[in-house]
C-alpha cells in the first residue's frame, strides 16, 4: 500500500479508540478550539489559498465556478468557524441505548449507538468541506482520513495544521484528523481499498468522483448521488400551490440536487396550468422542453427528447410532460428518477396516499417543494450529504448517520443449551 | 451485461414494486403455499437432489461436509417449510413509521419503513439457504436473485420452480424470485456490477467466497464475516460462571462463528482459574494452544504463535493467552478480533462497563457464552447472517435488516424561502 496512506490510516485507526471513548464536553472544547484557531490564523489561510487559486489561474482552462468554489475569504471563514459551532451545539448521538429488552433465559440485550470508527472522505477541491465534514466525522466520535481536490492542497494543508494544532494541545490525538497529501491517482485508489483499516468511504462531488469511487472502492462506500428530481401537478392540484410550489423548486436555486428537473402534469389539469405557468417560468429565465402537449400550450417550448426526461440539469432549463394519470407518472418517476426527492401537488387523498406509498425515492413529497431535502431543512442540525443508496443511510445524512450500533449483552451466566 | 443476469434483473426489478405494496397477508400466504408445495413435491426435490450428489461423487475431491450440506432429505426439506411458517408468523417490518417531527414552517416529516427493492443472495451450495434467505428476504417485500453454487444447481432449480409456482397460483409475479442459473464466474461477476438493478448483495459462506465478493462488487454489499470470538476471565470473575462460560462457547457447537476461539485470563486468577479448566477442555477433546505463562499451568500445551491470535480455529482447537490487566485484553481483542462476539466475566462493576465501552465489535457480553449471538437467540425470530461490518446492520440480521427508510413529507404548499 501507498507508504502515506498506510502510515495515516494506521495512526487513524489508532486515534479513532480514542475519540470513541472521548466526552461530549471534550469533544466540543476540540471543536471550538478548531473555530478559535481559524479565527486567529485567517491570514495564513488566506494567504496558502492564494497559492491555490494562483496555480489555478496559471492554467490554461477553469470555470469560474471551479475558482469561486476554491476560493477562501474572511467571509467564508467565518463561515466555517460558525459551522463549528453548530455543531457543538448539536447533540450527540454516541451514548443513546435506541433499545434494550430482556429474553427468557435473562439476558438483557440492548443496543447501543457507537460512532462508526475511521471515515475516509475524498471531495473535490472545496477546502470549505475539509472543516464542514472533518468537524461532523468527529462530533460522531469518528477519525477522518481527509483527501481533498488537488487543486485545493496549500488551502488544505493550512487548515488541517490548524486543527491538529488543535487537537494535541487539548491532549487529544492529533491523528483524529488527516489528510493525504500526495494528489496522485494511486493514493486515492490505495485508500478506497484500506478496508483493514477504514470502516467507510464518503465521495463528495460530482457524478465522476463518485462513479470512480463506487468503480473501485472495496470499503463500503455511502453514495450521495445526483438529484433528477420530479414534481407532479395531480389533476386534483391546488393552482395557487402549484404554481408556487413548482416556481420554487426550479428557480430558487437551480444549481442544486433537490432543485426541480421534470415537471408532470395531469392532462385534466394542463388546460388550467400550463397556460399560466409556462410563460411564468419562461419570464424568470426558464428554457422549458416539453412533450408535444406541452408545446401546445406555450409557443415557446423545444421539444423533449428522451435524454431530457433522464438529466439533472442543475440549471434553469425544465423538462415538461403531460401524463394521463397517477399511473403514469409514477411509473415515469420510477423510471427516470434517481431515487433523491418527488413530490406532489394534489388535494386528494387517496391520491397523496398512492404517491407516497408508490414513489421509491429518499424523500417525497405532498403540497411541498422539494428544495427542502436537506439536513438543516429537516432539522437535523447539520448535513455530510444525501444518500441516494438504501443501506445505512437514505436522503439527507447528521451525525447519527455517521454511527452504527452495537449489540450490547448483559448476562449472569448464561450458556447456550 | 450477461444476457440471463440482465433479463432477471429487470425482472426482478419490475416485481419488486409489485412486492413492495403488497400486503402482509398476501405475502404470508405465498410463503405458506411455497410450504405446502415443498411438501407436496417432496419427492420431485429429492430426486433432482440425487443428481447434484451423483454429480459429487463422480468427482474426484470432496469432503464429507461439504455432501452433507448438500444432500437434501425429508428431514431437510420439513426444516425448510417450518422456516418458512416461522417466518409468516413474524411480524412484518414494513409500513413502521419510526419517527415523525413537525418543523416551524408547518412540514411534517416521518421516516417510513420500506424493503430495500432487489437483494442477490450469492451463496454456496447449500440448498436450504434458496428458501431459507428467499423467504426473509420476500417476507421484507424484496424480490431477490439467487446464485447458489454450482454443485446445487439441479435442486436449486426444482426449488424454485416450486416457489415461482406458488407465487404465480396467487398473482403474485414469479419474477419476485428468480435463479442465475449459468454457473460460470462471469455470470457472477457482472451480478456483483449490476448496480443499475440491484439495491444490495449479500454473500453467503466462507471466506473466499466473501473476499471474491467484496473485491469484485460495486453493488452496496453486506458482510457476513468470520467470528475470531475471545473470551476474558478478569481477575474478579466467578470461577464457577467462568468455567462454564468457557466450556460452553469452546465445545457446545465448535464449528460456528460465534464459538470461542481465543480465550484471555488475567494473571491473578490464572493460579487458581488455569489448572481447573484446561485439564477439563484437555479431556473434552480441546487442543490447547498457549502463551508461556499458560504452559506452567498445565503439561499438555503446545506453544501459542503469532499466527493462533489471528486463527478462527473453528474446530476443537484453543489459543489461551495470560494477560496483565482489562487493558491488554481489550487491545488484544480489538487488535486480533474480528467484531463480531467478545465477553468478559467478571464481578467488577467498573470493569464489564469499561470492557463494553472499549471492545469494538458486534456483539459484547458480560457473564455469558458468545454463542448465543443469533438472531433466534436475541429474539429477532429469524436470521439472514450476521454482520461484521458496521454499516447499515451489524450483528445477527433478521427481517429488520432487509428494510431501509424512506423520508415522507406532508405539507399545505410550503415552499423554501
Amino acid at each position: 500500500m501507498h507508504p502515506e496512506v498506510l502510515e495515516k490510516c494506521r495512526q487513524a485507526r489508532k486515534a479513532s479508540s480514542f475519540l470513541a471513548g472521548a466526552s461530549t464536553t471534550l469533544k466540543n472544547k476540540a471543536l471550538e478550539k478548531i473555530a478559535l484557531s481559524l479565527e486567529k490564523n485567517k491570514k495564513e489561510i488566506i494567504k496558502a489559498n492564494k497559492l491555490d487559486l494562483e496555480d489555478l489561474e496559471s492554467q490554461e482552462h477553469y470555470s469560474e465556478a471551479f475558482r469561486d468554489r476554491l476560493q477562501l475569504n474572511e467571509e467564508r471563514i467565518l463561515g466555517m468557524t460558525e459551522g463549528l459551532r453548530n455543531i457543538a451545539a448539536l447533540e450527540d448521538p454516541v451514548g443513546e441505548v435506541t433499545r434494550m429488552w430482556k429474553r427468557p433465559n435473562g439476558l438483557e440485550i440492548g443496543q447501543v449507538r457507537v460512532p462508526i470508527g475511521v471515515i475516509a472522505i475524498i471531495y473535490e477541491a472545496r477546502p470549505n468541506v475539509t472543516i464542514d465534514a472533518g468537524g461532523l466525522a468527529m462530533k460522531a466520535g469518528n477519525a477522518v482520513i481527509l483527501r481533498g481536490g488537488t487543486e485545493a492542497l496549500n488551502s488544505n494543508r493550512a487548515l488541517i495544521r490548524l486543527v491538529r494544532h488543535s487537537l494535541a494541545s487539548l491532549d487529544l490525538p492529533a491523528d483524529c484528523v488527516a489528510l493525504i497529501e500526495d494528489t496522485d491517482r494511486r493514493a486515492a485508489m490505495d485508500l478506497m481499498r484500506a478496508n483493514q483499516y477504514l470502516d467507510l468511504l464518503i465521495p463528495r462531488g460530482g457524478p465522476a468522483l463518485i462513479d470512480t469511487v463506487i468503480a473501485n472502492s472495496t470499503v463500503p462506500v455511502i453514495q450521495t448521488g445526483a438529484g433528477n428530481c420530479h414534481t407532479y401537478i395531480d389533476c386534483s392540484a391546488d393552482l395557487d400551490k402549484a404554481i408556487a410550489i413548482t416556481v420554487n423548486a426550479k428557480i430558487q436555486r437551480p444549481g442544486v440536487c433537490n432543485a426541480l428537473e421534470t415537471l408532470l402534469v395531469h392532462r385534466d389539469i394542463a388546460p388550467r396550468f400550463l397556460p399560466g405557468i409556462l410563460p411564468v417560468l419562461s419570464k424568470l429565465g426558464v428554457e422549458i422542453r416539453g412533450c408535444s402537449v406541452t408545446a401546445s400550450y406555450f409557443e415557446d417550448v423545444i421539444p423533449a427528447s428522451e435524454q431530457d426526461w433522464k438529466t439533472e440539469y442543475l440549471d434553469l432549463i425544465l423538462a415538461v410532460k403531460v401524463v394521463e394519470n397517477l399511473d403514469q407518472a409514477v411509473e415515469h418517476i420510477n423510471v427516470y428518477g434517481t431515487g433523491h426527492s418527488e413530490a406532489i401537488v394534489t388535494d386528494s387523498y387517496e391520491h397523496s396516499r398512492s404517491f407516497l406509498a408508490r414513489v421509491d425515492a429518499a424523500a417525497v413529497y405532498v403540497n411541498a417543494s422539494t428544495r427542502f431535502t436537506d439536513g438543516f431543512a429537516f432539522g437535523l442540525g447539520a448535513e455530510m450529504g444525501i444518500s441516494t443508496q438504501k443501506l445505512h443511510a437514505r436522503g439527507p445524512m447528521g451525525l447519527e448517520a455517521l454511527t452504527t450500533l452495537k449489540y450490547l449483552i448483559y448476562g449472569s451466566g448464561q450458556i447456550r443449551e
